[in-house]
């Protein structure tokens, strides 16, 4: 049964853990990693980590001193988080900057199973790029696909931010088989637009992504950072409100705009149950969604 | 610049009739013309009835008789429809059990424009089927792709119910340059798990919906039918609801579980506020698409 359809029976508790980025990179690994630790004391078995988790987020601002931050895969990021993975006994969805060579960088994850050995890699394959997010300027579009991975506790997919509002992204992961789907993620409020923008911001992220949950019946795993950040000319406050819902986009945990470590745990089989009531992989039209591979379709 | 971009400017109000339906034909007929007109005359310049809305919901049972309420295109509804268009100088987006050739029939919608002539034909692509809603019985899956039609006031998408759940059908709507995306329907509580699933389901229903608009930056116009029908074993209890929602997802207007009319403003120029903020088009990996016209991809 360990399949492309999921394991599909038992519980799985995930780990959330929402934390504020400082200057320091130690410092960063360090709460990112006593974090993990929490989650797992917790009963975690898969813990996600936010996006860059290492660093401030850089792409305020455009400067090339800030590619010095990208490491290899495998690296040092990879290194110490193996280390406990396999300490902890736990699969962690480990987000980076990517070095893969001279002027080819990428916003990654890997997912690293509880032997510490390297079970999947993620390259970001939609780039935002706007006056407070220049992602365009570091990241090269990811070249891997949509990452789905079977680990021992479940079959999970993983994806990065952006990628959370694109419904093509997340159908390809259900239909590679996931059961539960990340978004490790750095998303947040300008301040001055905040008080008018920010409730609608927050919860059309947040409903997007429900969405994603009901159209394709998994399990929706987001997962930001929190603080203010200031670089240059801009200041973000990012937002936190990372949640956890269920395949009919039922919320079951969502933390505050604090630091937070979140243990969720997920009935695998919610997913058999919600899909036999609502079967939308039946019923799809394979054959009318010619398109959907377009830029876009001008008018007759 | 009324092309495929959208004519962009301006604003439309668009109507929405939810109604219950009787067992008579011509009774059902009147009510909905009926709050066609009341919507016109508080200003609606598209008006969208019911899926079915000349019948009650037949597709709780299996019977072949059925299939007698059915009606070509052009016909009776659309020549009556047409009449009233003109009268009120509007647009009808106008469901009907279409029969297209002895046994072989469409649960279909038609737009019928100010002129009174028939500016668009969509068969439902996506057919459901439970014990509750046995529609793959009666409707042969729509061969006519996804319907997006210029008409005086906006460019709108029009799909039907079930193809609510299904962000293929949304995207492929917006890539034609659909302004406003309409879904005639008819969903409901079975009873006797209205109190453990209802709110669930309803919130579900309302959130992939929104989802769509969010992702593809549209407005959407849900449009349901009220009241309890009861069929051989089957009751369902329409849960109404309509609403619209614009192209960030927030809601507009929402009705309640009762007869309603709704005429609600919609901002055009808000579709490219919103995408040049949220740019989700120009983002696209359509390069990385493939797999989404797989029934489902195994696990290497």
């Amino acid at each position: 049964m360990d399949s492309a359809s999921g394991s599909g029976t038992g519980s799985v508790k995930v780990g959330l853990v929402q934390m504020s980025m400082g200057t320091e990179r130690s410092e960063n690994l360090d709460v990112a990693l006593s974090g993990a630790r929490e989650a797992a004391s917790g009963g975690a078995e898969v813990i996600c980590l936010p996006e860059l988790f290492t660093s401030r987020y850089f792409c305020q601002v455009q400067d090339p001193a800030f590619f010095d931050w990208a490491e290899p895969i495998p690296g040092p990021t990879t290194h110490e988080v193996s280390q406990l993975a396999r300490e902890l006994g736990v699969t962690i969805v480990t987000p980076l900057f990517e070095r893969r060579a001279a002027g080819l960088y990428h916003n990654s994850l890997v997912v690293v199973g509880p032997d510490g050995a390297l079970g999947g890699h993620y390259r970001k394959l939609h780039i935002p790029d706007d006056p407070h997010f220049q992602e365009k300027f570091y990241f090269t579009p990811g070249d891997l696909g949509v990452l789905v991975a079977q680990t021992p506790a479940a079959r999970l997919g993983a994806l990065i931010c952006w990628d959370q509002w694109y419904p093509e992204a997340a159908r390809l992961a259900a239909l590679r088989g996931a059961e539960l789907l990340f978004y490790p993620t750095a998303i947040g409020w300008l301040p001055e637009e905040k008080q008018s923008e920010g409730p609608s911001q927050l919860d059309a992220w947040r409903t997007v992504q429900r969405g994603h949950a009901i159209a394709n019946g998994v399990f929706v795993i987001a997962v930001n950072r929190v603080g203010r950040e200031s670089m240059g000319p801009s200041e973000i406050q990012f937002w936190g409100h990372s949640f956890v819902c269920d395949p009919f986009g039922v919320v079951l945990a969502e933390a505050g705009e604090e630091e937070a470590v979140l243990v969720v745990e997920c009935q695998l089989g919610r997913q058999e149950e919600v899909r036999r009531t609502w079967p939308f992989l039946r019923d799809r039209r394979v054959d009318a969604y010619g398109g959907l591979d377009a830029r876009f379709l001008e008018s007759d």
